[in-house]
């Protein structure tokens, strides 16, 4: 399916959790501090910040997001997506204004096709509009107009998708977007 | 006219050229570096980079955004409004990273009521939907799908107006909103 850039739809893709794993900063970083590990398999359906007693320190922490480890495929896929797609990656970025930076760097490192045109940092992705939005969060999805993809996350693991369509991974967006 | 909040429209406000001064900051950079005093009356319909030659060498320094100079009435206008619209400041800040902190802090500075939650610097507003959208470009309001208010500026003077609804100044908007 290649459709010309006119006809290209829009494709909104959220980071934290999607293209970036924060799930393993989190776990690295309360190690760091408390010496035990925490076993992702236990966090199953927990909040983040339930699920990581120092979340809110270290994500205020320099270097969480600019070091954050990559999602495995994202790279490639977003790469072959970009060509089909309109494509803009949306962060909810302005609750941590130290993030701002660290975000745009981290981007510009990984993703170097992506232009300056296809980012947004916003606070609420309420006033988001475009066809398709692929997100960990549930409050991102329910106020949606398009098509939902739900980003498997620990915290968002559950009885309930609330309609949106789950995904374990980038291999499962190929298949479904590709 | 007051509203509950369910039923407030979403109105989505520009920063440069809206609610900062950036002409006056270009004409003080460009002064300085020059020694030439650019009168604004001159640049009527010409387009920013074209009235500034160094322009994009002054929006890349540090403190352009930062100490940009307020737009009269911006701030007891917008506090007002913030009280019977669900407000977004939209601004298109992706181009210039080094603008994302200077805007930041610069909207912490001026407008405190103003939450993160109503914050997003984007690259394209095209991805941006709500009820009504004031802004000095063209290429932003074009795209929108509600209501749109053009804030006059040197260089979107001209015989048309494309259709949105032409205001000089903050107690224009205040007549036609409040």
């Amino acid at each position: 399916m290649i459709l010309d850039k006119q006809n290209k739809k829009r494709l909104i893709i959220d980071m934290d959790g999607v293209l970036a794993d924060v799930y393993l900063q989190f776990i690295a970083m309360e190690e760091k501090e408390s010496g035990s590990k925490i076993n992702i398999q236990d966090l199953k359906g927990k909040e983040e910040y339930k699920a990581f007693p120092n979340g809110r320190k270290h994500v205020n922490s320099k270097g969480f997001f600019r070091n954050a480890p990559l999602m495995p495929d994202a790279v490639e896929s977003l790469r072959r997506l970009n060509e089909q797609y309109e494509i803009y990656i949306v962060s909810a970025a302005m609750e941590f204004p130290g993030s701002l930076i660290e975000k745009h760097e981290w981007l510009a490192e990984h993703f170097p096709f992506i232009g300056w045109q296809q980012i947004t940092f916003c606070g609420s992705k309420k006033i988001i509009k475009g066809e398709i939005m692929i997100d960990d969060h549930f409050k991102n999805l329910d106020n949606f107009e398009g098509q939902t993809i739900l980003f498997t996350q620990p915290h968002n693991e559950g009885p309930d998708d609330r309609g949106h369509t789950r995904v374990t991974g980038w291999m499962e967006i190929n298949k479904l977007l590709l």
